[in-house]
């Protein structure tokens, strides 16, 4: 009886603990823990991210570029129709597409030169003969060589007209090089020879201007480009990654970028356009680029004093100013140089192509990853190493998402950018077009436009904030060819820098300018934002940037012969854009930092002070709020790490997270004040705003105070005092959001 | 045995339905289901909305005002210090305060007369005899009459200066009032006099100077304040709420608001601030604001031709324009006026008091209610009434707070600003210094200046996407006197308008101007904002405002007469309003319509198509685009709220519910664009923005188009055309917004 009641009562304990099981486990899970709460507090998966990287494929990166390098793709060209089909078939592949993509459209104001009637550049005797025609043809080889359609080289944006002068040599056209020209001879009426580097495009002919120069001339000289090689034969393509003579570089010469007839609004079909006349920002006079070899017959005839040491090429002759024009005893002469410019603009259509992968626990937060589509030829490597890589990240990433087996907690979106080369103009119209649901739900812009400029190392440039996770990403990819070293373990040796919190780390610049689209993301809508690429080894070459670059030689025989063999170092990029990506994409809490943010402002803040406090001083201007700003933002974030650290985030309420998620996204967006710089179109970000001044610091500070303490003007001590203020209360404003919240 | 093993088989069904009750109910909860999932689905608590509304005590309202108004409490004055004090004791009383309450300082530039040399204005003889001194003093009755502490009173803002000439009658000073003068009589030297209305305070003097009038005076006819009446002893306040003969209206005569000299900038210690010679928006010739007394001895001797029917007001007299100057048979003859005024600028500190109840869920979701604590003398009614009854709302909400009856879902914070009559200073600052963190998470402002002008309906402005919540709060509170009739029901009978979607409902207005402290929220941070009081039966009264506004006798004794006996008008403005503020905080989906928005765009458009579409099209500019977008906007706004329709908020995610929320909150946010009105400081909302045109319909495209349309000029067809562009851009993006977000 004993043992049948224990038996019993076994057999009840039994029956109880199944029951408590199947009621614990069996039921309660449906009924009322809501399903979604896994989903919320799901965090980065590091076995998708590893995944991830090893299905990055360097062939399919290949087969890529070669796809897309077939013919040019110039913006707005039917070469630039064709990669917007290819990039829509790619991202609509129902097996390794996005989720949905589509093509935008925008009306933007190009530049080109007149098919029929080419630009030419002579040499013309006092008589009116022509001694010399500058302008050779550059002869693209592999694929390319026998098509036609290779774009004729010119300035965009630069006015067309007829300049006729004697030549001068004005080394790389910046203000001290007219300024010393214009003490040793007459530059009234003559053309000005440059070359590339050192001023901006358009600064050449707008410091020209002022002297009187009425034309100018822009080259690659062989020291700045080919390690001073110039030999057609043996030293350069395609017998080695230097230019050849006949390369001719082109370039837009506006100064400002977007759509410069529809300042602050998308070019759609009825927008606003100011007239062309009101543009500001294209040079007063016309530029026109020529390969060496001519530059090389103009400047070695060249009469004149000889230029100074510093203002020396490559060429083996003496770099003369001109006498104004040509030595007497050369077969020119006498003779002048003859610009025959026929640009023009046209209103085109200019496309992007966008694709999404929706979210699925935060849709509206986007993460987006960009580059431009556009080239100035063939444009194998600008930007055709971007698109390569970012369509394997795309196919890596949507076969995952097709197969069900991942879909990211937050949305991305892919823009393929048209008409880059122009001035960044499709990016920024799909900015301004989209203004409000960007500034409201971007986390990050993710920019990868040449993705490989040579095979040293990554280089990485962004946000403050942006730091820790591309060094994260960096650690988890190992460099091409070896099994053991990582991508940040090969970055160190190149790039690093001594941090207060980590000591030395590899070096993330700044995106301090608009040199490619990332710029309306960051300066505009102050977006946190990221350029990732493999860069040279600079024991190795001087060169400017990649020989070929934005010449007709920048084609896939050129990319996969002397940038890239094997196309590993563009897998190294896609891997570690990529986990950035998808870091970004999945984190539970962004990985994001703010304090790495304070010790950027602290580093700015401390050169602010060694260089200007004395000085606005002396005109009664305090320098203290900015010091109590840049303090508070310090004490601001070291309190924000704490809660988080303090918190056990996947187990609060996804509303905490969220908050703080919000807080970190929208740090960069703090920064922005739009009357800070008004005659600066499109920045916006008190931090990274474009400077003349040259100093690593706050860029409407450090302009402001160098040309007051240059003018020594009362209204430039004001508009100093008044950067200030800007700056101070943007740094304050931005500590607040990171404060506790109420 | 069956039946054994029928019994042992009901014991083991029962002790194991036992156990998975237990397993089920028992364990589950606290393990597994996080205790923060009914917190973040909890929506609004109708029963403690009725609790709130049930404690809102008129007589508390009543002790609040009384205290408030003891002694003058002009911005920046000891006596705007001790409200100060007032306030911080209250909003941080143990037992019915807030979380936390604090003062914020901005050091601002004022204009204040000089109190030792009084602004006068006077009648003198050709001979130089002063034959009347107006600025006869103002007696104000009840407890403050022999308090010397009245503050005199002036035009702020306007500039000081002595000058004389002959006198004329300017109507209301609008520019067709001078233009109609200037055809009759020679302006050049003269002084104006003018009444209040019509044209804004400003304006007055901007407007007559180009026809070379020197100085202008203001006063309140009784034709326009006092339903004709002007006598001193019965008809005026002692013995009705009519203006007496001496009272006289005050006011700051600047066009620009927020502190002048520190634009876009909080005003802190160290700001840049422009010298004040470069503030704009100042009047440039003096004005001086006299009672009626003085204007009837002025207005009643002047020569010259009979003013139009149109211009006379209630004076016993004849309005003659002036020959210009007096009747040759009066006394004053050849006289001539002088205005000696001794205003002057002065940067005083200026406080806002803020208090804050922490919210539990979104503590980063702010609800802000605010109103101005300064005043022109005593302030009564402008803007102790709003005070006294944002007093009440906190005393209630706080005891619920400190008894740990309630804590708000959202944050709320309150704002007791300073200096707003000088021009909204202390919310315009306040906006300016917190502008990152209050645009990133403000969900709506409240505002309740006056609350009560007359007490006979509620009166409300505001985004049309707040409409619903103040339709809904206002069918929740009862008239004062009754058990039966709602302030809706009441409302309704008084304003009310024809709604495509509901037919006849109360009419919401529309926050189009600057004219209480909302402005810096709807113009410049795009917050949706609200402006909530009870107002006049305009059967019974044509005056243009309550009569003692901006007088001496805005007092206590005043108010309690005669504006509010009982003060149950005040309780039903709280009722109303705290109502509208704990929906705000409270409810789990933010009760915004955006389809309201939709129905005001509607109305707008059909305007602007009916006034535009002709003339816009004689310029080749499309109005389709502003079409498109309107048409966008309505299927954006009708596809979310099928959205929400369609979802079981309580049980989907909360991250589901944040993101419609966030949708909602920042729809007002993306109808900004801060180069939209590069002229009008502050005024960011294209869709509220200030206009001149007094047509119902998009504020900068019918100034441009009116402006074009005068000048036949191609530069305002041009900013027309930019206008149209801009606000189609900003309707579209708001599309964007409501729109799936990827």
């Amino acid at each position: 009886m004993l043992k049948k009641l224990l038996l019993g009562g076994l057999g009840a304990a039994l029956i109880l603990t199944a029951g408590i099981l199947l009621g614990h486990f069996g039921i309660q899970r449906g009924l009322t823990t809501p399903g979604w709460i896994q989903d919320v507090t799901q965090d980065v998966d590091e076995e998708l991210i590893q995944k991830f990287i090893s299905e990055v494929d360097n062939l399919e990166i290949q087969e890529n570029l070669r796809e897309l390098t077939k013919v040019p793709h110039m913006a707005t060209t039917p070469g630039d129709e064709k990669t917007v089909q290819y990039m829509l078939k790619r991202w609509q592949d129902p097996d390794t597409g996005l989720d949905r993509a589509w093509r935008e459209e925008y009306l933007v104001y190009l530049s080109f030169p007149d098919p029929k009637t080419p630009n030419k550049v002579t040499v013309e005797s006092p008589t009116g003969k022509v001694l010399y025609t500058a302008r050779k043809t550059e002869k693209p080889y592999g694929q390319d060589q026998e098509n036609p359609d290779v774009v004729q080289p010119y300035a965009a944006y630069s006015p067309p007209g007829h300049p006729k002068g004697k030549l001068v040599y004005a080394n790389q056209g910046k203000p001290s090089d007219y300024l010393y020209l214009n003490q040793t001879l007459e530059l009234q009426g003559t053309i000005a020879i440059t070359r590339y580097g050192g001023a901006g495009r358009a600064q050449k002919a707008i410091n020209a201007a002022p002297y009187g120069v009425i034309g100018v001339l822009v080259y690659t000289d062989p020291r700045d480009i080919n390690d001073g090689k110039m030999s057609d034969i043996t030293e350069t393509y395609p017998n080695s990654w230097y230019m050849p003579p006949s390369g001719v570089e082109r370039g837009s010469f506006n100064t400002q970028y977007g759509d410069m007839l529809t300042p602050y609004l998308a070019a759609k079909d009825d927008t606003y356009r100011i007239s062309p006349s009101k543009i500001t920002g294209i040079p007063p006079i016309p530029t026109q680029p020529i390969g060496f070899e001519d530059a090389y017959a103009l400047i070695c005839n060249l009469g004149g004093l000889p230029a100074p040491n510093e203002w020396q090429g490559a060429f083996n002759c003496t770099y003369n100013l001109g006498g104004p024009g040509f030595e007497p005893t050369s077969n020119f002469n006498d003779s002048q140089v003859k610009l025959d410019i026929y640009n023009r603009g046209e209103i085109k259509n200019s496309s992007n192509v966008m694709g999404v992968i929706r979210g699925s626990v935060e849709p509206d937060r986007y993460v987006i990853y960009g580059n431009h589509r556009d080239s100035w030829v063939h444009g194998a490597i600008d930007p055709s190493s971007g698109t390569s890589v970012m369509l394997e990240v795309t196919r890596v990433l949507g076969r995952m998402v097709k197969q069900g087996k991942w879909r990211p907690r937050r949305s991305i979106i892919f823009g393929s950018w048209g008409a880059e080369e122009f001035g960044l103009i499709g990016s920024a119209e799909y900015s301004e077009e989209y203004y409000s649901k960007l500034s409201e739900r971007s986390v990050a812009y993710i920019n990868v436009d040449i993705s490989v400029f040579a095979n040293a190392t990554l280089r990485a440039s962004g946000s403050p904030s942006a730091q820790s996770v591309i060094l994260k990403a960096s650690q988890q990819v190992k460099i091409p060819g070896s099994e053991s070293t990582s991508v940040y373990d090969n970055w160190i040796r190149y790039f690093n820098r001594s941090s207060p919190a980590y000591g030395v780390i590899p070096n993330v610049g700044f995106l301090t300018g608009a040199g490619s689209d990332y710029a309306a993301f960051i300066h505009f809508l102050g977006v946190t934002s990221m350029d990732i690429s493999y860069t040279y080894d600079r024991t190795k070459t001087s060169a400017r940037i990649y020989p070929a670059y934005h010449t007709a030689y920048d084609t896939f025989d050129y990319a996969s012969k002397f940038i890239d063999p094997g196309f590993t170092s563009h897998q190294t990029v896609a891997r570690t854009a990529g986990n950035v990506l998808m870091r970004l994409a999945d984190s539970l809490l962004l990985p994001f930092n703010c304090s790495d943010y304070a010790e950027t402002l602290e580093g700015y803040l401390s050169k602010a002070l060694e260089l200007y406090t004395d000085g606005l001083a002396v005109r009664n201007i305090s320098i203290e709020p900015l010091k109590v700003a840049v303090y508070k933002f310090r004490s601001a974030s070291a309190s924000l790490d704490k809660m988080i650290r303090d918190s056990d985030l996947a187990n609060e309420t996804p509303l905490k997270v969220r908050r703080i998620n919000d807080q970190l996204m929208l740090l960069d967006r703090a920064f922005l004040d739009p009357v800070a710089f008004p005659d600066q179109y499109g920045f916006r970000h008190v931090i990274w705003a474009s400077s003349n001044a040259g100093v690593p610091t706050f860029p409407g500070l450090a302009d402001a105070y160098s040309r007051a303490a240059s003018s020594g003007l009362d209204v430039d001590w004001d508009e100093t005092h008044r950067q200030l203020s800007v700056l101070s209360q943007a740094i304050l404003g931005a500590a607040y959001t990171l404060e506790e919240v109420i």
